[in-house]
């Protein structure tokens, strides 16, 4: 028998997910799920690390992403679910690896000046920033993962890990630490209703355990092709955000919904409706194993709960190994 | 009744003490044992920020030091004798410090730039050297310490540990944290035996638990006034490294020595010896219990997983809070 390759990855307590969250990195969890041993961290500190100032949502954030990831079919039992604050040893190690990491690695990881600029209302020149790509590392490496999911702006942190085990291994002599593999997700862009970037600030969102009916409303609303007057024109789908959606959701029916739009078959209330009945079909499930975990707390509690004892139990062997080789052992 | 004041102070695991060690730090310790509620920490983590290279004498130095701290008078039951990478709670406060803690604070430290410099074959410019008087808030506050024994070089260090609790205190809202005050050190400068800066590299150092027979034959090596040809010739005191030591050891004859010396009316062997039998007054009780205690690893061991648990329960208790405002609690 083979062992199974272990995979680390994590989000961000942001509360209820989006579409996108679903579609870009959740469904792939729920695959990579069957084939890997896998930790799924809702990785709170690294919410401070932008969050700081203002943490008065982040339990309640826990609480509705865990939701959002047992509703779309993640299963506490065979993965371990956990907050990474609750498994100290990510600091541990984090301050271990710091003492060995040049600052160079840390201020050129290609993100780190961008987003400094980019909020710059949030105050970003911090040591925590600074040393984020570092805890990210240890979040992995403490697990001795082989692979890590993740999208395509974090794969330069994957990278850098690779060197940290890689100079950790050397400093100490001995191989404590395997290069973990990027496994890139694979990303589909999926446009707010209004066809601008989803954003909550643009309340432009759907989310991913939306009920049927704000479904149907916000598919309603939708922007289609505005050069299209009465439903008999010729529409042009390449400029129809109702268009993108039936690229995601309607397999091999797009072509028809192309066709026709273009010789102005199809009106676009009856294009929307279908599309409404076909994003309802997946989402559904979704939505009800989500009423049903709802008002559960305790449940998601204990989840985290036993997921963080099992993670620890792994985290502690590594630590164990690691004070060894560097002798902080009494 | 009132309170006990708290106090924490560490000292990096470099082994045996030096004479210097114990003038200028540790029988300070001694002191404030009766006075205060004391924490005292081996810390092996700021060891690393220098020394993560080369790790292979940390124990051994963690052992040999507690042994000189335990020979120079610290109660293990009175005080809080503990290792610091043994209480998980200042990596985890540590980390929490960073996300608040402005990047121009520890580049501003005065000795930071310093010590890159200085210490260029040591490659510090890592994460954590960066990191390291954080390191030290986080020792510090997370016993909410009243008060941190230091020396004039680690005070900015306490003057930033205040600044990092009035910005956690202001941004959660709550005075979790004191502002510690600055127990200046009264530093007693100690020269090697023959006059240069007392340093293992120079090969003139004077240990504080030497043995009697050692401690003679490094008192006969001093360097003394170098003018000084036959005993009769009248000496000066200013330039001999055997009257430094008098000053510190030999109270009020100190002026004796000086008059008999310049008027070349003793020798400098004979000096010697005075000087000699004073140092070993002071320095045998400690020598003996030492020796007592040497050998008994197992004691020194219980000694700091006692302290551990001990310092551990307070840390704990901090977090709880720490956590409880920033919304880190399920
Ligand atoms: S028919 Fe469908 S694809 Fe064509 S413009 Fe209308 S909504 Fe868009
Ligand atoms: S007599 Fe004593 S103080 Fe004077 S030079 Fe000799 S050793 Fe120094």
């Amino acid at each position: 028998m083979t062992q199974q390759k272990t995979i680390l990855s994590g989000m961000r307590p942001t509360g209820r997910l989006q579409l996108g969250n679903l579609l870009g990195a959740l469904d792939n969890w729920v695959k990579l799920q069957d084939q890997y041993r896998c930790f799924f961290s809702v990785v709170d500190w690294h919410a401070l690390t932008t969050g700081y100032e203002d943490t008065s949502q982040l339990r309640e954030n826990t609480y509705e992403m865990v939701l959002d990831w047992l509703s779309a079919g993640l299963d506490p039992e065979k993965n371990v679910i956990f907050r990474q604050s609750d498994v100290k040893e990510h600091a541990e190690l984090h301050l271990l690896f710091s003492m060995i990491t040049p600052l160079s690695w840390l201020e050129r990881v290609p993100t780190y000046k961008d987003q400094i600029e980019q909020l710059k209302e949030k105050n970003l020149a911090t040591y925590g920033f600074l040393g984020y790509p570092l805890l990210q590392s240890a979040d992995i490496l403490v697990y001795r993962a082989d692979a890590v999911p993740v999208g395509e702006d974090q794969a330069p942190h994957v990278e850098m890990t690779r060197e940290v085990a890689r100079r950790f291994n050397f400093m100490y002599n001995k191989a404590v630490f395997p290069e973990p593999e990027t496994l890139l997700n694979e990303v589909k862009l999926l446009p707010g209703i209004d066809g601008r970037k989803m954003s909550k600030s643009y309340g432009n969102t759907i989310e991913m355990s939306e009920s049927p009916d704000v479904l149907r409303k916000k598919v309603n609303q939708m922007v289609t092709d505005p050069g299209r007057i009465k439903k008999t024109d010729p529409g042009n789908p390449d400029v129809c955000t109702v268009f993108t959606f039936h690229n995601l959701f309607s397999g091999a029916e797009v072509a028809t919904v192309e066709a026709v739009c273009r010789k102005g078959e199809i009106g676009c209330v009856q294009c929307k409706k279908q599309l409404g009945e076909r994003m309802q079909g997946f989402m559904e499930p979704i939505y009800e194993r989500r009423q049903q975990l709802a008002n559960k707390k305790d449940d998601i509690r204990g989840i985290l709960e036993d997921g963080a004892k099992r993670a620890g139990e792994v985290a502690a062997e590594t630590m164990e190994t690691v004070r060894e080789v560097m002798n902080l052992n009494l």
